[in-house]
């Protein structure tokens, strides 16, 4: 993998952005290597991601910011700036259903998932074997009705403590409090959900897709906001169902679709691919 | 293609049921080609599909109903014997978009669809071209506030003096009257619907699906009953989309879905794969 | 589940099977949950697959044969029966790449996979923490050019002391010798080929695939039989792909192909759902 | 849609080719809405495709050669601008089977191909209902052994005469001649084949499919080289099938997938999507 540096920025379209920003890279001796741009015509809003080699890059990307943000003002651009050598720290929240959890933890292992993985957090004690096998460390914290402040404030605490980047809610059973959200802003909280939203939104979707008779069963990755199921989609696949599959035959194949669908969507997030703006994401793949 | 006859059956589980029709199909010299058996466990309910070559049968079809009685009551079913020879007549309703009128007709013209069309109805005066170069008959009615009731009124005559198996709702933009739909039961009433239902219930699905921002669009195939677009589903398929795509490309990229799925599911209706129970299909392919 | 017993059965297409077979298993006091019958008009071969209930069925399954043989040489079949309560005894072989054992030892954890796992065998020693974690006993035999012949000896004689009935070749790195298959025919060896078989048969398939420049890359679950790759297909699928990605990304891709495709193919085996005939399978899923 | 100009270029990487162009575009008053750029590390090459709208821009399109041509040379490119409101000249080359003629011009006159469609050049006479009734000129030239020399001379000197920029071979049955291709080169001419190349490479692609029992069946839409079936890839998709399947079912399943991925295929190309390199294209829809 070459090391490389990703600018992810948009603005309200105006002349000179690309030239700007590239011409910025150029000067500091750096390479470009990707360039997507994307112009929403219906918001007037510019979309773009660039990536350049950093090997001989003039600027210390310590000091990006400071050199960027001239261009920045000019085009009255929202803006960040990522190193590909730079592994976020991924907290993985789950409950029971641990599919999506050893996958994810398979992949980091295989090295699909640029990340580091300090914690993972549960209110089921069972995913131990999982985090044993893998070496990651587990708190097991139980959210109940009386307790989910209390408990909301420790995994806070211990997210903060570790500096988190991402929380990956993999089949985690309990809604995020909007105070908890408050802390960790859409881009940093990705769920998955066992339906192709926004059909079936809320508890028991299989249930719901199988008394429906549909054709086709779904997954959904989205970012997290205070509106349940709501937030803006990263990804979402289907698979094939029919007269023949029981609910718990849903439940299979959709652990099959669960697993890619969360696993695509935080690999995206993870390499800088992703795009949030308005309600919706642009996705770079 | 050989000539066969096909006969649908549903009924409460119990032993004996396959044993019965096959011998009965057996003594009367006949030579079954194909069997589909689908056990309902929830509600209890076996669905069998069994068909079998004419070509030496002892029992006339004209008579069948007769023959077979005594099964049927034995076991409480509910039947239909239908031939493969027996081409259903079909009448075609559309609006303005007529991308699904045009392959339908396409279709029918290589041979893949299994029926008469005597019939296109339409509320728009554009479709002339496509019912005169595959010389059908066209009748136009328009469809307004005011004279809705005369205006199914005089397609219900129409249809029934033509003797009308089904009707196929090819993007027809007028909700039918649950009086009209008395005459014409579910099973005999199929439409398209631009979204992957339940998800887009009504109007616009598009724009529906690209406020939301979902990564796949989908359109459903089902039986048309009073409750707006609640029937049960027949086929379904999605295509991916992207931020990239606008609303008219949605649009365009649903023409494609709509048209296949469409097709399917009244093709497999002609050729007497699909059973109906509960709010469920269970289609044999 | 329901205790079950499966008949599979073929033989040239004649009146009166169908009838034989509900009728023998009625008057046996079997309850029909399913059947599916397949005439193939290319070659007059007649499959039915039918499964019933075993609750008060009155023929003791020990001595079915002796009660079904008479149906059985009147219409000159091929068939066998077997229990839905019988769990096959599955060896997996496995080398470098573990993603699909990792796979299915997952699955059959969670039941997806009705069969007993008494080995894996494998010729490399890595894959000893998945048969840990399993608790499944683990059989390292390295295979060279040299010692191949004694190799797959001290497998015959592991695999027949075993009892074992089904061989899954989980990206097993050895091409298996024709002396090694007369002990194991074609219905009891499923390999994985990570291709779109009878595209880029042979080594590299991604290799081939990324020099090709193809927009979709394979997966393809087979039976083994002597010729490579040329063994009857159960099941096959694929993902898109395009000139952003690297070899490295089709093999990321492929793997997770390679799991749902050889875990659908195992799966529709053990249930007795696939019929070999020919070169081909009939698949009832 | 908004009046845009669209530049693509290749060259070896080098640092400065993005700011250049985006420089050159940006002094010269134009509005950059879309950029595509992708590295192919394998050999080194920078594609990009830079698409930008000419309300305001300075340069007359007509006189950008000379403009462009220092930053061309300065960067070792291959490089064409391209005007979205150009419409290109295409022909259609069809023999017996319509589907995918009929189905361009459908969506010719919906407005999804944007292009000029001077001529439809056959050499089987059916089609000429389809040319009636889109209005599309048509030119029947037989091909037989004996004539195809004098054949495709005839054919050259009418697409020179009308200046065709793209020729779509939509299932026509003739091979060309290295001839024709030297006229035509391959970025101007699409084929469809009908497989899921390279599987079947060849004729009678569903008849080898059906053989081999495949699970599915695809087709590939390529650029047209001198070596049969093994042109650059365009698009490709596939559709499931089963034992149920005969070969004339097959063959209607194969129509619908061959319309959209040809549809696809010159949709892209028309839009200036398409880059060939080496072998390979990189398609950016």
């Amino acid at each position: 993998m070459i090391d490389t540096a990703i600018l992810l920025t948009s603005c309200p379209d105006q002349k000179g952005v690309t030239a700007a920003i590239a011409d910025f890279i150029y000067r500091s001796n750096g390479n470009i290597v990707r360039v997507d741009e994307h112009l929403d015509t219906e918001h007037n809003i510019l979309l773009v991601r660039m990536e350049w080699e950093l090997s001989g890059f003039a600027v210390d990307m310590r000091t990006f910011a400071r050199h960027f943000e001239p261009i920045a003002e000019r085009f009255n651009m929202h803006w960040r700036a990522e190193l590909s050598s730079y592994r976020p720290k991924v907290a993985i929240f789950v409950s029971r259903y641990d599919h999506c959890l050893a996958d994810l933890l398979y992949r980091h292992r295989l090295g699909e998932l640029p990340c580091e993985i300090p914690i993972v957090i549960c209110n089921h004690p069972d995913v131990v074997q999982w985090t044993d096998f893998y070496h990651i460390p587990l708190q097991v914290i139980e959210v109940t009705k009386e307790n989910k402040k209390e408990a909301e404030q420790q995994q806070i605490e211990l997210l903060q403590m570790l500096g988190i980047d991402l929380i990956v809610l993999a089949r985690y059973m309990q809604v995020l409090s909007p105070e908890f959200l408050q802390q960790f802003p859409p881009h940093r909280v990705i769920n998955i959900h066992h339906s192709f939203l926004p059909a079936f939104v809320g508890g028991k979707p299989h249930h719901q897709a199988y008394e429906r008779g549909v054709k086709l069963i779904g997954a959904t990755s989205h970012y997290v906001t205070e509106v349940l199921d709501q937030g803006p989609i990263i990804e979402q696949d289907v698979v094939r169902v029919s007269h023949r599959d029981r609910i718990e035959d849903l439940v299979q194949k959709g652990r099959d679709l669960e697993k890619v669908v969360l696993a695509r969507a935080v690999r995206w997030h993870l390499e800088n691919r992703v795009l949030l703006y308005g309600k919706k994401t642009a996705v770079f793949p």
